[in-house]
């Protein structure tokens, strides 16, 4: 493979050593040291979307608009808004179907439209992928796109590029992926049984069988009563059906449940008011507001469950999904067109947090997609609640800008060590040495500016940035 | 005229080459480059509110005071807030009759208390318009107040201070003034027809014969009928009369309609339903809850009207107008008064944009006072569809810290690239350089600081600065 | 006393002089100069929570763990949150009780886990009193807890420690504590009549006789009719009630009330509704609208009762209260488990601004914890409405970050003159000197970054940096 450009015309594509770190001298050379403690630690992701079936078969990726854009919503996402068809990019249909495209042709519109990305953390991503992954030493535009093209998708075929190999080459000491209560985990077993020592685990995310108004949930119970023997149209039985799944999920490695809610409202009604709840849902006979409830009731029940088998909750709330509807009629979940809305925790959380809030071996990971709520409220509980924690900037605030008003409002109130570090929460598994470098980073160039302005010294400061990078995700998720 | 202080005690007024740079010499470096490149570029002003009589009468401006401070409710705010009436400085009441006032007592009012603008726009704005429009080079204190109201009195009455000679001097592209669609357009027409190469055009601002709730709309619905010929008592003609009236603004050189809503609310009804509702708000006879309904069914309509006839959509939502209600009785409306509050876009934006969210040939430019939802929601909504950009930092925003938010907490899910560059959006014409002005150098300072921390380069960020400064608010708004 | 520490590993503890200034040189020298025009100006401290007994009885404090660590609930929350039990830290409970601990082990506990408040204001403040106020100049860790336990406690049985030493020490021109209008002021009096120069004012905090919902609400009303010989029962006699202990307060110094309310709305009844409201609340008998009606216009009673005796008043919204329900239970108030929520302003304070917004000789300071509304409301209304000026960052934003954002987020709309300077709003008397540092070290680098940046001027930059660390405080209490 040649490293080099194709093209007299392209310009090299670089990677400063010193990216993302403040262009003050004093910041810089704190923050280049900090790093240096940081950079060459194992990769902890204790929450991602990554596929195990990769690791399982450890089959070839296809090409470069396969592996890197099709998956990827923050990617279409954009060239979507700019007025580029989702078909024209080979997009799948929800059924199944795709419009008949070239993923050359698909590649080339990437490559073209590469400007709509400047400054966005998708091309700081995607030039590290280049880059370090594929040893590309020229940028991506409408020149280089062929060259691009070729040279990933070949780099692809070889061993070196195989799901597996990547894992070590990534230096990924542990990833857990997201599954339903209804995923058999054969990818996991066949990962475990097949000797390969990288560590890929599952985290429980009962959405389906829980959010009566997702689509599927009438089938997903259903199915969840085969899968488990129980009766799960009771109320009692339903709950053991979830305790025998959290169970069989932790035997395969989990050691999180993860739930991905559009509020954060929780409840702790009597036995009798929530078996009556249930029925309702059960007959598909609920109002709204009862759904909500219910969603709200389940938080409270998850949160026992936890007491007592220690698998640690993560709440992921107020995401709007599917805003758009005629794409979701085209095209399904998942296509960018999810929005977050404005979320309240402080009094949603507090049937949860009146009943467990001060359990000792209770842990909740909380994140938010509504910025205003870090020093408002977030902060303020963690700093609080010994149950609590803060998960990192997450989906749209996974930015270097949206990563430093994190840390620059939770600091005061919830301090680092209310904190558990970074997560990539990718589906874009070679993103992710990128993601955990920009983290990594902007953690140290956060740092750096308190020792540059005397609020902490450099060697509280290079003990924080490794509690940041490695021990503190480890404690919080138990791994 | 004499540049020089009248005062041995006077303090010089200076505007530096650096202002709104960082002081960082890196990023100062690259910001002083990216500004070479945009600061002579022409003035393209696709949204404001100067008064096109200027233009078609070009008589000259009658006082320092008259020009600066009367119409400047950013300025006369700010000295009521410390006590001092509106009627010492001369602002007309609402029946049209005015406190016996000598213009120059109001502006040592102005002079004696500028103290009280230190790092706010308005001193930045009007230093600007002292030094470089009038050639002032003291700074406006008690002791300077009668220099420089004779001064620029003195300046208004010769020719280079005629209104066209001014839009000349400040190199104005094109500048859109806003219009309610009972306006005749007469001014734009004499302008027109006078031969003078100056390009000023109209917006159609609907808001009067639109909001049920504005005291006016009663009479102004009698007079939108009268002046279309429409039956514009019922539903269909009431349409019609709107897409006349938007064909005959179009005619005059309107590129795009302008809503001020109080909230972003859309709606979507059916026609019998819009009919049903048009017949109780014609009544008189509806809610508040019916007239945000209607408010929210005629943005949908104008969407309509919007994909036939090309015109490009601007909501600016968000404003209680009229807040202190003392004060709008005696004075009445756009005295300083209209404080913002929290405008949610999410749900309220979904009927329209689940009607027309993926047309081709449709575009909204969004607006906010609630910057809570930059990162929240209108980023990530600009971010995915097609139609949606996203108008810059408004009103109480139109601040360097502002400026700087807005970029800040769009980048990551807009881009640079679904936003429309700078409007100035003001009454106060001589002000128009010196904020397109802050707006150019902050952008380049925003750049200069992705480029030193080596996010971008710097040949990008010149691309970037000049389609901020240039390119984008005439392609947003067909210029 | 020895100064240093007291073992080979402890670590030395430096305070930077240039702690909280940019590194950038440029900022960082104008930053210096404007500070060392401040750091000598007396304390004014307008608004907090001292006893009032310390300066009455003078007796000397117990030790350092009953000191800093038992008052504090800033320091014991973070302890509580990462799971060290508030009875193992010695905090007593509601019912006067204690877990038998000795105050030297709590110490070694915040000791050992100082690490926690890395970044965090509480590590700042108090390294800021041990540095300057005990002469300790190593760090305060595991290895030198007991050092520190002995050094602090034996020095506060010194003479030079003494409440009324340390009052001097520090430079204190007036402080104000806050008292319910039950309190009899005796300890005020005490220090009146001492002939001790300190002046130690009262302020008036009527929430326990406002609140309806307040648990003490029915005794608390009892008492406020023995003691003022009114029939509080009706309205006319409670009001009379107010006007007498407000007159009271004002004989012992007072110049502003406070209100705590759960959020910040307003009513402004006809007096016959007034009155059949109060009926309800005296019998015990109103919903929890009721309750916040009645706050509400026990809000413009207060505004228009300071129209008439001048005293300032102060509105602390949007905390809400005792949020962990176990340990409100057994600890009672005040335990760190307040948390903020949502505050609305624009809608909520108009009945109050309709009837006093315009009043030359009214003064209502507002406070926030919800930062959203720093830009989007309360800059805006201080910015215009006469009677508003804006409170600091409060509480949890009573950091660096927050004060930044403070200032960022209300310069362009309210300015400087629209502030009040600093409070230090604390229980925490050691820490006040620290505590204004701060605040002036924040300013000062605030504006040190606007001169750089060429928006003010050196000379006008300092003449703020005075007005905000002394004049304004001074005028806006009236003090």
């Amino acid at each position: 493979m040649s490293l080099a450009g194709n093209s007299s015309q392209s310009t090299p594509l670089v990677l400063d050593e010193n990216r993302l770190f403040a262009s003050d001298p004093v910041q810089r050379a704190i923050a280049r040291r900090l790093y240096a403690q940081v950079t060459q630690l194992p990769i902890v992701s204790p929450h991602g979307h990554t596929d195990p079936s990769w690791f399982a078969g450890n089959a070839p990726f296809a090409n470069a608009a396969e592996l890197l854009l099709v998956p990827d919503h923050y990617v279409f996402r954009m060239l979507y808004s700019q007025g580029i068809s989702l078909d024209a990019l080979g997009i799948p249909h929800a059924d199944g179907s795709r419009a008949k495209v070239d993923p050359r042709e698909a590649w080339r519109l990437l490559a073209k439209n590469f400007h709509l990305f400047r400054g966005t953390p998708s091309s700081m991503w995607l030039n590290h992928v280049f880059h370090e992954v594929f040893g590309l030493r020229v940028k991506l535009d409408a020149g280089t796109a062929d060259h691009y093209f070729d040279h990933i998708t070949d780099a692809l075929q070889t061993s070196a590029f195989l799901p597996r190999a990547l894992f070590e080459r990534f230096n990924i000491e542990v990833i857990a992926t997201t599954e339903s209560p209804l995923n058999a985990l054969e990818h996991h077993a066949t990962i475990r049984d097949s000797g390969w020592s990288g560590r890929v685990i599952t985290a429980y995310r009962p959405d389906p069988v829980i959010d009566p108004e997702h689509e599927q949930f009438p089938s997903a119970l259903q199915y969840f009563g085969e899968l488990t023997g129980e009766d799960v149209h009771t109320w009692e039985g339903y709950l053991r059906a979830h305790r025998q799944r959290r169970a069989f999920f932790a035997s395969m490695g989990a050691t999180s449940t993860d739930h991905g809610h559009p509020d954060c409202t929780t409840a702790d009604l009597p036995v009798d008011e929530a078996r009556k709840l249930f029925g309702k849902i059960v007959r598909g006979q609920f109002t709204p507001a009862e759904a909500a409830t219910f969603r709200g009731q389940m938080l409270t029940e998850m949160a026992a469950m936890s007491l007592d088998d220690g698998l640690v909750m993560q709440l992921h709330p107020g995401s709007f999904r599917n805003h758009n509807q005629r794409l979701f009629e085209t095209f399904g979940r998942d296509k960018g067109a999810d929005i977050p809305v404005r979320t309240e925790y402080v009094h949603a959380l507090k049937p949860l947090l009146d009943r467990f809030g001060n359990e000792p071996n209770f842990r909740l990971i909380l994140f938010t997609l509504d910025e205003s709520t870090y020093a408002r409220e977030l902060g303020p509980l963690a700093g609080h609640y010994p149950c609590l924690l803060l998960g990192p900037a997450w989906w749209f605030h996974d930015a270097p800008e949206g990563m430093w008003r994190f840390r620059e409002q939770t600091l005061s109130t919830a301090g680092f060590y209310n904190t558990v570090g970074f997560n990539d929460d990718t589906r874009a598994f070679l993103s992710i040495p990128a993601r955990h470098d920009v983290a990594r980073r902007i953690d140290c160039a956060f740092l750096a500016k308190l020792v540059a302005e005397h609020r902490l010294d450099e060697d509280e400061a290079a003990a924080v940035a490794v509690d940041l990078a490695y021990r503190l995700p480890k404690q919080a998720y138990k791994l």
